[in-house]
């Protein structure tokens, strides 16, 4: 097989995994694969990938090793039998973890003679491959500027810096975002669902609106890094006002208020901490100083 | 004064109502100003507002009334006293209040003799007069085809339907989702900023995660309608797992965490009812049936 696209190797073909493989065929890339079940393989096979029979043998097949697999401890299941296989090859890790798997990761890949960056895929599976997604990588820059041009087949590649353990920091914070958005989002659609308004018809606007909430976020971002929050355009005060009505339509409607009361009890921290008439971005000022002093 | 713009009158000059004033005079309407204290309408005046005496002058002065004080309250006290010139003029009021609020208003004003729209302006007073700014409107539909054009002046019109209440619950709705996505960014960029990344280096990344999070959300939209969470993209078991990384990582950075537990004990909520192999869009069927029974 000839290509004019290096030869890249997948290690585990879960749902995420293979996703990662087909982009990396359907781009043209010579691709090798191994999984614990080899029948996942099938599907990828049948698009052209070849299938290692051992992971020394897919190691060895590419200059470049691309691993997602369920956790940090099942990695280290799969790999401390094959360290042997990695002198000067690279292993890309896109298993999700915490930023000190990663530390610990780089530690050990080094001490295999191995190239490592640790990696966050910003997407679900259906997502992966298309240049609109961002895929997060963390590491020692030349290892990335190397497979820099293999990893776009899979998206678009951000590369955040030095320390291996942030890609799975990022990964962490962005997923802490995505999961408030949607629940804020399948609160405000209870809340008009329940006067018949339908999911369809709300999401639009919605996402409008979180364009408007992006330029906030864009205001707030400098106030946040200069420690002064001015409440020029809207107060704490004046947002706390505003969420009583948003909980008492929603109790109103048998809908759980446990998120905006949650929200609420922060804004009158900082309202306690001297911040009502600064910007809602001195909520930052409470999370910082957690409650109960953990 | 000649206009090709039709007369307007504002009632309550605080930051809002003052942008609205000022939007009002920047295309070209002929603008009454009024307020409880006059020395508020000095800025407009100096553009070219004309300041009335009394709020029966005020309403006098225009067929279209725009309104924006305190609340309902507020209001009320404001035009109880001049009923007497509402008959024959439509009022719009764009004070933030309850869905139930609009329903007693729209029954009051039209008792008056007055047309009514009740309004929810979807930005901050720096954004008003935007074309890319929402503002919702709900009420008769013939008042709103009337008001359409002087009210594109203060932002792009958006018509919820004939129930005046609709607007006030879509404000309540899209500020929830906005206070749960700003306090979903504040937590990642506390946490990211333990590490010693910038706000400002972060929130460019944060904005372009949230275009994903938008197909996310477009996606489950239709599963919400048909009630019907197809897991295909992500479980809520696998949403689950990933959260604890979340949480491990910013309780060891001195992160609060009592916003990701809470939203896990939604998620765990799901798994119990069943939702394990569904996608996150299944937790709207813990949000409607409040743990505690409201």
């Amino acid at each position: 097989m000839t290509s004019d696209f290096p030869a890249v190797t997948v290690l585990g073909l879960g749902s995420m995994g293979s996703a990662l493989a087909a982009a990396l065929l359907d781009r043209g890339h010579p691709t090798t694969v191994w999984n614990r079940s080899a029948a996942k393989a099938e599907p990828l096979v049948a698009k052209g990938a070849r299938l290692a029979a051992t992971v020394e043998e897919a190691i060895a097949a590419s200059p470049l090793t691309i691993a997602c697999v369920l956790d940090y401890a099942a990695l280290r299941g799969v790999l401390e039998p094959a360290a042997g296989a990695l002198a000067g090859r690279t292993l890309v890790n896109l298993t999700s973890g915490a930023p000190e798997q990663a530390h610990e990761a780089v530690a050990w890949f080094r001490a295999q003679g191995a190239g490592y960056l640790d990696g966050a895929i910003m997407t679900t599976p259906p997502g992966v491959g298309s240049p609109e997604v961002m895929i997060l990588y963390s590491g020692a820059p030349a290892v990335f500027e190397t497979c820099r041009p293999t990893l776009a087949a899979l998206g678009d590649p951000l590369y955040l810096g030095e320390d291996p353990g942030l890609a799975s920091l990022y990964d962490a914070a962005l997923l802490g975002l995505m999961w408030s958005t949607m629940t804020g989002w399948l609160h405000g659609t209870a809340l008009v669902g329940a006067e018949g308004t339908a999911a369809t018809a709300f999401t639009p606007i919605a996402i409008r609106w979180l364009g408007t909430v992006n330029r906030f976020l864009t205001t707030y971002a400098p106030q946040v890094d200069a420690g002064r929050y001015p409440g020029d355009d809207a107060t704490v005060d004046v947002q706390i006002a505003a969420i009583d009505h948003l909980i008492h339509a929603a109790a109103a409607r048998g809908v759980d208020n446990a998120l905006p009361e949650l929200l609420k009890d922060f804004m009158e921290r900082a309202r306690a901490a001297g911040h009502g008439s600064d910007s809602y971005a001195s909520v930052i000022e409470v999370l910082k100083s957690p409650a109960d002093g953990r």
